[in-house]
This record gives structure tokens, sequence and C-alpha cells, in this order.
């Protein structure tokens, strides 16, 4: 093994470096990569692809004078890498540890954070624009990959960006691998074309080229890839950019790091907007990657030489659930229809979209239209069921109260991935959709205790004739469930009573339920018979029996994964409020007013004090209870 | 004056009219537009320019059975007046009248609402995918302005049709006056020979004419209208809907009845996506709209002879002095930048833009391309504030979550029509921004009693490090205001004491400062004393002040314009929560859970009991004091 990266203090090294080292040093990268994601998890298709465009972007521009802005930020692990993080890349993904994502926090050389897409074109145009309002001359280059595009906020941005006319570079990160492979032969020729003076001749000639080339585009099932080689096919002879006011160079081979470096100066000696169109292959340089990118894409820790991911035979997640129970309603329900915004394994809809391909959409990127044409097909009987993360369904805000919840459509949105994620961080909690849909009229919201009621909320959600939101987290329940033969229709905003206890009563909302359980089995050391109650509703809330517990008990906790903040325990604190009572005492335990770090969901919870351990300590001291804890503990 | 109008009881009446017939029916639905919008405000200019475009939709396809898509539906007037409104259009935009946009509870005919832009392919390939799926056959046609395409959300839904292939036609009402002069002598023969089947010959020969018009979107500012044009010009040869997956028709002229017929019913007889091209002019037939379509697009009564609007000399809006207070402090904060989406008018940042063009940017309808692009701006030491309607900002909401919040960037965003908007509607009304908003972290929220406040807020933001949100309503303050010399930096998160009263307290947010100033000199009636404070802050609240009045008061009043749930009175009940107290008794009065009408706002305010009188009656009956009036009721 050589030794260039160890060496490596700054990407100002990298001009030591001849082409030959650069090759070895990018070995060492995708080494170093494999080996710690192997441990933590994370993106890693992505990453190795862009390995050899990062050696370029830094040997060619000069960050953090120069600015780079990575769309999505999944593939920023090289450039953290070549920016003084080498030694900390091994926390990457754990708490207080290297985040997966840029952060302006974490380095000087992260000039804009991200973890959702489609806002690279968009945040450097800003910083372009303030540049040239100070008179400096740096450059701004955002790199955004060919999903993105399909973001309605990337094309908003390209299109001010073109017209604006600055300095800019946008480098299109294209890694649909049978689109590299059908226009790769030609990549290198069209690139050195493009370079030369003779534009137009070259230009007239590509298209030609690219025309004759048989059936781009055509071959592409009808998922999130065909989204996006039709974003790319307009790309390809760069008419879309050259209309936008973009000069376009590419395509270019991706892995060829001289032709990367030649592009790249290219680039910078222009001062107008300008699209560079790199091929790039996902999990390049890791066989096990390469062939299956869509599994490398995010990844829980697995075995290196083998691929195979390390985790030991588990019960169903609740996207797998909920995958299933697709299924199993679409046997029922003709009209059901389920979407994902290119979220199909994520959200557990792949299987769905394997039996039922002709009421299965995947529409890309793009939250704000498969939540707005969930609402066209809901308008003429349709029972459209649109899967997405709770943290991107932040983007279809407008289009759930706008386009469903005022025309009263029964759309359901299942929000997957709610409340801590972990190790994704921030950017990826879920941590305000209680808060922010609950206020929405005419709006049902559910959050299930388990994976089997995940399944039956679906079905009582099909039943009912508004919008639904469906709230769940990522991964487990943590103890497990026994799913009944046939799904159960829930009353609609009634509550379910789980251990018996009229003084103190803890209320919860989904994951935590089974937390209060453990807290209230907990309390009984201290002498506390807690009541626990499983709220199903956010939203209908179970009044009549929130304004009972108001006049029988003396302590009320309620638990949610979820913002405090007009959270569900505000909802509660509301409902006791209209009613015109004070008491009881109300404790509420949730997420605090900022947001929350990285780590595993078991740390950040401990963390919060939102584990069984830290729920019982603090209703403890609410109630003026000395706490013994648990016997476990 | 004919009368067809009179006879006209279905759209099926029109295949009863000839061309000569259909004009003067067109005259006379123009006169019915502007006599009704002279007395109700409303929409003018780009209902006047449909007219002819929506005799031809109706009279080619078959409402209710085929169906229309308005796209944010502000040229409706003319479908609706045809489908069984004419009646009632005297009612338009009033309490319980005809809406002023498309709602699927007015009309079998209004197949989708809408109010914002750029939902209208989206929703109509919903409903084409819903038609295919039950084997239908009928037409679902999206009616979409040349503004509304530079919305990401349009464009996410192109190119997801364009890929679906479905039968789905999308009809361009472009109405931008320039560049419909310049191609308007070639409309007719490129609509000529796009239908004929010499169709690839004509297509070269369109692009050869079209490349030789000098100077198309060249010469036009640095404004939404650029970008308008930005997208236009890619439409001008049809390239970009053709690469798209739609068949392209058009240009036309969108005045001639006939060739509209035509045009349709060739769309009509393809089974694909196709875009009809139509080129209208704002305010077409009367004359002042024509001239000024700017100040027709949105206007209150007006004299139908001079089309000046009638109005006493009034004191300034909230708008008004918004945009002075952007000239001031431009002088006294060089980092200053300006942003709006496409509503430089309505946001009061047109002057500033003629005085600081280099330091303003309108990115046409792109709301969450300006929060994120402000953003960028922000990370590079810029101060953006970016002025957007409350109810457009929730397009926004990912972009001021991720992009804003989460990296604390010192972004103000302006939100105009906070609050109750009146005729406009449920589309319109900003109702739900500070609940929103204030559940997310780093964020600074104010809301101002006054016009004078307002300034001084925009002053105390530019000198804070993180986000700010301003909120302020459409129009004036009831009562006026006196602007100070100087503004003044308000403390961060300190509430202003007004009127004195320690039993009974008041404490408003924004535009309920005054009316319960109102209400307690009305209360005075009634012998109650209720102290009244102007919160300023809803985040950081002032808690410190709160918890004084928990322990003081005996009854504490919040009052917002803004949902009840999760908003300003929640909040304030929270921070009683949090601090482990349950008294006072709280009233919060604000909006409840649904989706308010349309109407003035004093109509409106009224019928919420959230009126001076309304608060008075509330607060006594909550006190428990009978309410005797005010004397001047």
């Amino acid at each position: 093994m050589t030794c260039y990266l160890k060496n490596l203090c700054s990407p100002d090294d990298l001009d030591k470096l001849d082409f030959d080292q650069l090759a070895a040093l990018a070995e060492e990268i995708r080494e170093l990569m494999i080996q710690t994601v192997s441990r933590t998890g994370g993106h890693l298709a992505s990453n190795l692809g862009v390995v050899e465009l990062t050696l370029a972007l830094h040997k060619v521009f000069d960050s953090p004078r120069d600015k780079f802005v990575f769309d999505v930020g999944h593939q920023s692990y090289a450039h953290k890498i070549l920016t003084g993080r080498r030694d900390q890349f091994e926390s990457l993904r754990t708490y207080k540890g290297i985040c997966g994502f840029p952060r302006r926090d974490e380095s000087a050389h992260d000039a804009f954070g991200a973890g959702h897409s489609s806002t690279s074109v968009s945040a450097a145009l800003g910083m372009a624009l303030a540049r040239d309002m100070r008179g400096e001359k740096h450059k701004v280059i955002a790199v955004i990959g060919d999903g993105s595009l399909t973001g309605g906020l990337a094309f908003e941005g390209l299109n001010h960006a073109g017209h604006l006319k600055r300095d800019l570079i946008v480098v299109l990160n294209d890694n649909e691998m049978s689109i590299s492979k059908n226009v790769g032969a030609v990549s290198h020729y069209l690139a050195k074309m493009r370079l030369t003076p003779t534009y137009s001749w070259a230009k007239h000639n590509i298209e030609f080229f690219l025309r004759r080339i048989p059936a781009i585009g055509d071959s592409v099932a009808n998922t999130a890839e065909r989204m996006k080689s039709s974003v790319k096919y307009l790309l390809v002879p760069g008419m879309f950019f050259e209309e936008l006011g973009f000069t376009y160079l590419g395509p270019i081979d991706g892995h060829d790091l001289p032709l990367l470096v030649e592009v790249m100066e290219k680039a910078k000696s222009l001062h107008t907007p300008v699209l560079v169109h790199v091929l790039t292959q996902k999990g390049k340089g890791y066989a096990p990657a390469e062939c299956r990118a869509d599994k490398f894409h995010g990844v829980g820790p697995f075995c290196v030489e083998s691929g195979k991911t390390i985790k030991a035979a588990q019960a169903p997640t609740y996207t797998s659930v909920f995958g299933d129970a697709m299924i199993e309603m679409a046997e029922k329900v003709p009209q059901l229809v389920g979407i994902t915004a290119a979220m199909s394994d994520g959200t557990g809809l792949d299987r769905f979209a394997a039996k039922y391909p002709d009421r299965f959409f995947d529409v890309g990127i793009a939250e704000q239209h498969a939540v707005t044409m969930a609402a066209g097909l809901a308008s003429q009987g349709k029972r459209p069921v649109v899967a997405v993360y709770s943290t991107f369904s932040q983007r279809a805000y407008d289009s759930l109260i706008h386009d469903v919840c005022l025309q009263n459509l029964p759309v359901i949105i299942a929000l997957d991935r709610a409340g801590l994620v972990g190790e994704d961080g921030p950017t990826h909690h879920g941590t305000f959709d209680l808060a922010f849909c609950r206020i929405i009229p005419n709006l049902t919201i559910m959050t299930p205790k388990d994976e089997a009621e995940l399944r039956d909320m679906l079905f009582t959600a099909l039943q009912l004739d508004g919008p639904v939101v469906l709230r769940y987290p990522r991964g487990r329940s943590d103890d497990g469930f026994t799913m009944p033969e046939q799904p159960n229709r829930l009353p609609v905003g009634k509550a379910e009573r789980l251990a018996p206890g009229d003084e103190v009563v803890l209320l919860a909302a989904g994951t935590m339920v089974q937390s209060a359980l453990k807290a209230a089995e907990m309390l009984k050391q201290s002498g506390v018979q807690a009541g626990v109650i499983n709220a199903r509703f956010v939203k209908p809330l179970d009044t009549e029996l929130i304004l009972e517990l108001a006049k029988t008990a003396r302590y009320l906790v309620t638990l949610e994964e979820n913002c405090l903040m007009g959270g569900f325990g505000s909802a509660v604190w509301e409902t006791i409020n209209a009613a015109g009572l004070t008491g009881p005492k109300l404790l509420r335990l949730g997420l605090p007013d900022c947001f929350v770090e990285q780590g595993t969901r078991a740390e950040l919870l401990e963390c919060l004090r939102l584990d069984p351990p830290g729920i019982a300590e603090q209703v403890a001291a609410f109630i003026g209870v000395e706490y013994h804890g648990p016997a476990e503990a």
C-alpha cells in the first residue's frame, strides 16, 4: 500500500503529486472509505463514484477560497478526507463524530450544509451574487447529481442562474450507469470537441452522433430512473443548459483524472454560468458496490470481503410491514395507488411496485409533485398513498395544505423515518411533522405503537373520507409486535388504555408508547403505579379521555418523539385549556427547541432523557417521588 | 348590446353559436367581468385575456366530463360565467359569494381548486392517471400561465407527465406582451405549419425563423419578467416540451377564436401529452387594463370609464411602510439585499428595486429558490430580506428549515399578507405561519402592532445574528401609527405593556394589539380594567413577563390572527406549563381549526368574534362578567 494519504495535510498538497500518484491516492481514499463505512454504515456507492472528481476539483480550485456546494452532500467523504478530516474520518456518522454530510460548523471547506436534495444551485448562486457584490473573484462550484435535477428547486435555481449570467460552475455528477454505458464511448470525444474553438461545428456533430445511438431512455422502466433519464436526455446535447444560459461542457468520463482536470481548468477560465457534465460510476472501485449500487447507496455495517451486510436475522421493520400492508390493502381496495419520490426501497414500496406496476408511481425526487398529483388522483376517486420520509415531506408542505387538505381529498401520507433517524443527523431527523401537520384543518393524524398497529392504521385510513397522515419511525419497535390475522379498523380519535393507573398517567404517542410502558414498570420500583395510554391519534385527539384525565388524574405526562413546541403534548394541553380546565399537573416530554445531532437512536434518546430510565426519572421528579431506578438497570 | 349571454344555460349552448355570435358573446362576458370587478375588485387583466381561450375550450371539450385544471385559477371568471354561475357572478369575492378561484365545492365544472401557482400539471396528471386506470376516455386539460412555469413544481409535473405519455393537454397561456408582439406576426403561420403532416420541415423553418427575430429575451429587465421569458424562450421552438415528451402545438394567437378551436380540436385528436402554446394579451378588450396589465392583475374597485381606482387618500399600508423601510435600511446596512418571488409590487419592494437594482432580485414564482438563494447570500455575509406572502411561504418551508435555520443564517423573511387577507379567501389567508414557523429552532419571530413598529422590527432584525421572520398583515392598522424620526432597536424577547390592568390581561400579537386595546376600552363599560400587552415577539417569548403574569393575573387572554392550534397562545400556554405552573386561567383567542372563507377582513373578524366587540364579549364571558357593550356600539 502506498502512503500519499498519510502525508496529505491540505488540498494544496495535491499539487505535489503527478497523475499516477493521484491515482494511487484515489485508491487509498477508496480503501479508507470502504473500511470506515463497513464499520459505521453510510453512503458508500455515491462517495466511491466521485473520488477522481473530488481530486480534480481540489486540484484545480482553491478551497476554502473557492466554494464547493455539494448537493445532498452524500458524496462529500473524499472532500472531507482531503480537507483536514482524514484522521477523524473513522468517527464518521457517530455521536460527536464527523457528519456524513457537509456542515459549515465542521470545516471552512464545507461552504454550505446539505442533506436534502436540489438546493445546491440556488445556494451557490446566492454565494456568487455575494461575491460579485463585494468585487471578489473566487469561484463557486455546485456539485449536483442527476437524480437531484428532478427536484423543482434545482430547476428554479438553474433558471435564475442562467439568466443572471454570473460566474458559476455547476458540475452535473451523472452516475446513472445504463446511460453512462450508452454514451461512454463518445464522452471523451465529445468533451474534446466541446473544448475546441470549433464549438458550433462540434455541437452539431454531437447532436447527430447522439441521436443515432439507439433507444436512449426508451428501455428504462417507469420509475425514478426514468425521471432521471428524461432530464438527462435533455442534457446530453447540452441544449437544455445552453438555452438556460449555461455554457455546456461534456459529457466527460468522471474517472479520467487528467481529462477532469483539463475540463475543470477550462470551466475555471470562463466567467459565465458553466455546466460540466461528468459521467461517474456509483460504487467505482469496490466490486460489490459496483454491482449493487442501490444496496450500497445508504448501507449499514458490512463485511468488506463479501459485501454482505452484518446483521442478525431480525424482525421486520415498520417500513417492511408498511410495504406488506400496502400489498395486502391493494387487494382489498382496488382504488389504492402507491406513490414514492425516488424512495421505493426506502419506503418499502418496492414489492408493491413489482406486484402492482400499474398502480405504482415513482415520481423521482419531486415531493411536491408527488403530493399534488396524489390530490389529482384522489379528486377522481382513487386512494393514493404517498410514502415519504418525514424530513422530505417538509418540501411538500404547501401541496399538503393547498392541494390536499383545503379540498379535503382522501390522500394518505405515510411519513416514514419520523422522529430521530440516528446517524444521518439533523438534516434527516423527522422531528417537526406532528407540529406542522396537526395545524392543518381536515387532516387526521395517526401514529402507531408498533408495526402491527401501523397496518391497522393504514387499513383504517383507507376507510376515511379525508386526508390522513400516518407517522412512524425508522427501524423496529423495541419490543416487537404480534400481527393479528386480519387488520383492525380503529375507532377514529380514540386512544387505547394499556396499563392501569389513575393518579399518574403517561399519555404516549407512537414510539413513546413502548418506552412509557417500560418506564411505568421501572416506576413500580419507586412505588408508583403509572397508567399508560397509547394516544393512537394526534388529530383528532381523544378529547373525552383527556378531559376525563384532566379531572381524575393528579399528574399527566405526555410523551412524543417530536418537537415539544406545538407538538402532541401541546395539543393535549390545548384541549385541557379549551375546556376551561387548568389541572392536572402536566409534564410534556419530547424534543427540545434545537436541532438534534447525529448518533445512534439509542444514544440520542438517552441523551435527551427519552429512553425508559430517563422517562422514569423525569416522571419521578415531576411527581416528587425519589427514583430508585429499575431493578434491571 | 346583444344578449347571447343571457340565454346561455350551459357550455353546451355554445354549439348553437357561430363564430360571429361567439365574438359578440366574448364582448358580453368582458363587459360582465369589467362591471363586476369594478365593484368587487379581483383579477381583471388575466381574466380579460382568456375569454376567447375559455370559449374555445368549452366549445371543443365537454365539461364536466372533460376536466379543466386552471393553474392559480385567477383566470377562471369566463369559465365560471359559462358554467352556470352567470347570475351569481355579481357576488364575486364577497362573503358567501362566488370565489375568485376554482373550487370543487362550487361547481362540478371546477375539477380542481387552486389559488397558488404551478400545481395544475401535477393535478391534471393525477386525474389522467385515474381516468386511465378506470378505462375512461375523457380529456384532462391543464391551463397554465407562463409565469407559473418558473415554479419548480410545474417542472416536476411536466417532467413526469411527458414520461408517462398519457393523454393530457397542457395549455400554456402565454400573456407576456413583449414576446407576444415579437412573435405575433408568425404565430398563425407557425400554428398552421405545425398542424400539417410536414412537421419536421416546418419545425426547422420555425426555428430558423425565430432565431432571426432580434433580441428575444435580451432586452428584458432583470426581474420576474426575465425569468418568465427565459422559460418561454425555451418553449418557442417547442424543443423543451418535445424533449420532455410533449407534442408541441403553437404558438397561436389566443384571441383568434376559429384558430383556437381548430388547434384545440387537433390537440383533442391526439392521445399523448400535448402542449398548446397560446399567446394572449392581458387586459384584452379594456383599454386601461391593456395599458397597465400589472395594475389590473389584482385590483380593487375602480371607475370603469377612467380605470382609476376608487379609494380615498389613505395612510400608508404595512406593505408600503416595509418598502420605505427597506430603502431606509439599505442606506444603513450595505449588506442588505432584497429578494422577491414575482411580487415586487405586492411586497412593496418595487421602489427598493428601482433605487438599488444591484441589490434586488426578483426570482420569479420560485419561493423555494428565493429562500435557499438567500441562505447562500447570508453564508457570505450578506443580509438578505425575502419578502413573500405568508401563504406562499408554505412552499419554502423546507428551505427555511434545512437551508436557513439549521445553519442559523441571518436571513430575514418578511411575511406580508399574514392573517386573514379577505376577498381572496382560503387559498390566500396566511393563517398558519406563526404555528409552523415557531417550531423551527434558531428562528426569531416578530409581529408588529402597527406600521411604525414594523420598521423598528426590520431595523432590529438586521442587527441580529440569526434568522428572523417578520409577520404583518395586508392593508393598514385600524388606528394608524406615528412614525418616529429614527427606528428603534427593540429588545429581543421583550413585550410592551400598553394599558394597565393586573387581574385581567390581554396579551396580543400583531394585528390583535389594536383590537385588544379597543376591547379593553369596551370592557370598561362593564367595570373591567383589562391590561393590554403587545407581545412583539412570538419567539422568543417574554418568558419573564409571562411567568410574572402567571403568578399575578387571575385571567390571561391571548389574541392572535393565526390558527389557535400550535399558535401564539399555545406558545404562551407551553411557557406557563414548562415552568410547572397551572394558573392563571387562560383564554386563547384566534382562528379555529378550519379553513376560513372569503369576505372582507372586517366581516370575517366579526364572524370569528375577533373584532373588538367580539373580543370584549368573549373576555367578559370568560371572566364571568355581564357584558354591557361599548357605549358607541
